[in-house]
């Protein structure tokens, strides 16, 4: 329990309508996508960031520990309270501060959500790719705290390479300002993209610079259908060999088409033993001539039957496949564990197969599916976690997927994070050299330990 | 004068060929492209990471600076041994480790000269774009160090967009790996992107993970002149506003063009008083439906002349006009500064009018050219350095294109860094708090401060 007397401060800082110890708040925001729980002492939801700053600084004062929060929609712990202390709601900081449009630049508050940022600069012809799976309820500060991916990344890069510039608070209470509006900038360390992934372990992100495109004029999807996953990798290769980097490169294995097909109305021969739904984007008459070269180019790979949607409604029905995946698979078992590790694209099919052993070899279903242009693969671990054993089963299980990514030179997250699901696994890809150096940072810039301690780094 | 003990124990680690103390030797390696200099007590060429790391371990025991250079082309002094002490010449690790086509990345040794591997990767299809002015003797380690840019780097990006993994010695001597192979990856802090553009002063980069793009099948040449600079920049803007991205947008001001037809026989109507070089790449049939576009949209913003090249000739003949501007200048005045701010895109005509009214102010020539599609100018301060005084009107002219820069929400620097000549300005760009935030990264993984001291921040 927290000492009243820091309630009080809190309450001084951000008003008294804006922190909590209620029971229900502290269940409110004691979980994420992890489903783990740990209950906080106090929630305070700032609205502004001289307030983070008053709050950080009376924090390490009294050696309170802060965890940082956009919508909780994180697959890896990065946001949970595992120490109890202050959890800092960034969500009353939610404006659109300015879209230039002119300089296809906007500068926004972190707890803007993801979509409703991408529709606010698709109205005025601009584009913002980053859409990772949450988008609905993520926010750009956890997007940038975590570098969410998605199916655009393929063509247009992750949720860092749209960062220009932040505005953050040490967690020493400081406000700085890094990068700028404008394209290039290299006075000083790169400390936007260092904040970019570093999970609220080294700053507290208040406003953030972003970087967009114009809206590209039309798009085009496309779903061929595959007689074997190494078909659908050799697939991805020739196309980006074939000059073609499509918007997206979705791939489902024969497990997940299973899933698909026992919880749908799916329209897909049994013959087709992997899928990809493909879409290109950009002018008209280019996309028309991209897909047809792209149907001639996987032709041969193994192709069952290749549909180009030629409607916004044909386009809309091929990505309700890929949409319909997460609810077809809670058929399987009710509890899903979703990794996402990312190998060299054409190592994908090595990956597969070696996935398909591990779920044979621990005798759980894994299903299969992701971002094929990139090499990221979301293995979904599906279990009944009520069933004794299954769990550890599962561990184990995953413990050996990530091991079989690094082996292909791979990494066991493209998008997730590490947080505290992956922390016990660090030593796997990174050496105590590499550790040292990253915790040497953190130590440095946070001598009190108290931001978001704990995450990616086990002892903190 | 350095120790001949630790002379000695260089030898031992690199052997004696590749350790000098001869005075040529230091005086070849005492400048670089500021044409400033500073002895070095030791040359060393090493040829691998372990190598380096024993250097630092040594350094660090007897606190001997250590100065990492590639070809030393770098325009701030980033690689200047101001200190004395040992250079580190990176150039004999320039091997081309690995080209994998498959997944379009190539491993490099620090020391392979930009354009080499450039070459190396188009025999195969493949393309590199960032392109920076010294791509015929620059390497990618000083590339890397630095985040160089160019005129392609508009449509791609600039170097840290194309590094997704390195090999380090850290200033303490460990060798480390960020990042790695795949095309995502969210393990732990972005050390990759934090070393670039950080100047050579937090590590010694000893391998590099490139990513590759396939190369585009054709490209298409224009130029279009201008009856005003304002015009330039609004069909800059209006390019990109319809849609297309082109690869270069590289623009010269009125100044510049007049120098340049007064050295050269430039076949551009005195009524020209901007014009810009546009590159298109990509499928040929598209791009020529580009280039058509763009002289429609920016027909309308004072266009004196458009020029669509039609073969590789005509096109080498627009890029002359670009290439023979830096030999142009030397007739205007022997001595340059070569600044490189950079403002938000639509801000280029208030800063072009801002410089305008400086060159005045201190009757100097400035000329104006550059990479417009990004805002990133090159000031070019012309001078007589043996004329009394005008070395101190240049500085304070150049303070004034510094603020000038920053007030129109912009940079002191898009491509060339901050090293030895931007130091002292640093305040006038990050506040305290930033560069605090900075020189704690820099104490904590550098304790000795041995690794290239005195740069970026004027006190270490």
């Amino acid at each position: 329990m927290l000492d009243a007397r820091i309630v009080k401060i809190l309450q001084d800082i951000v008003g008294k309508e804006y922190v909590s110890t209620e029971k229900a708040d502290l269940i409110c925001y004691s979980y994420d996508a992890t489903q783990r729980r740990f209950l906080p002492d106090v929630v305070v939801h700032p609205g502004s960031a001289d307030e983070v700053s008053l709050i950080m600084k009376m924090a390490n004062a009294e050696k309170v520990p802060v965890f940082p929060r956009g919508a909780g929609s994180g697959f890896t712990g990065g946001s949970l309270p595992t120490e109890g202390g202050i959890v800092l709601v960034m969500t009353r900081l939610d404006r659109i501060l300015q879209l230039d449009e002119e300089n296809l630049v906007a500068t926004v508050e972190p707890g803007v959500v993801t979509e409703d940022f991408q529709k606010a600069v698709e109205k005025v012809g601009l584009f913002y790719p980053p859409d990772p799976a949450s988008l609905k309820f993520s926010t750009l500060g956890g997007n940038v705290a975590e570098c969410a991916g998605g199916p655009r990344c393929v063509k247009y890069g992750v949720t860092k390479d749209f960062i220009l510039g932040l505005e953050i608070v040490t967690p020493t209470g400081d406000i700085i300002t890094t990068g700028g509006a404008t394209m290039k900038g290299v006075v000083g360390y790169d400390l936007t993209k260092l904040m970019c992934g570093s999970e609220g372990t080294l700053s507290i992100i208040t406003k953030i610079i972003i970087k967009l495109l114009p809206l590209p004029e039309a798009k085009k999807t496309m779903l061929v259908l595959f007689d074997s996953i190494d078909g659908a990798a050799q697939a991805v290769s020739a196309i980006i060999r074939g000059k073609i980097i499509p918007t997206t490169l979705e791939f489902m294995d024969a497990a997940t088409i299973d899933c698909v097909r026992q919880a749908t109305d799916l329209d897909v021969p049994e013959s087709a033993r992997a899928l990809l739904i493909i879409e290109v984007d950009g002018d008209a008459d280019v996309i028309a001539k991209q897909a047809k070269r792209i149907a001639d180019i996987v032709q041969p790979l193994g192709v069952v039957e290749t549909r180009i949607a030629e409607t916004a409604e044909q386009s809309e029905a091929l990505w309700q496949i890929r949409r319909s995946v997460s609810a077809s698979l809670r058929k399987v078992n009710p509890d899903k564990f979703n990794e996402d590790i990312c190998v060299p694209r054409s190592k994908v099919p090595d990956m597969i197969r070696r996935i398909e052993k591990i779920a044979d070899a621990y005798d759980i279903p894994i299903v299969n599916f992701g971002h094929a242009g990139d090499g990221n693969i979301h293995v979904n671990v599906m279990i009944d976690g009520k069933v004794p054993g299954q769990q550890q089963q599962a561990d184990a299980a995953i413990e050996e997927v990530f091991k079989g990514a690094l082996e292909l030179g791979g990494t066991m997250s493209g998008e997730h994070g590490v947080g505290i699901m992956k922390a016990p696994y660090i030593p796997l890809e990174l050496s105590t050299g590499a550790v040292d150096y990253m915790k040497t940072i953190k130590r440095a810039l946070d001598p009190n330990n108290i931001l978001n301690p704990g995450k990616i780094f086990l002892d903190g």
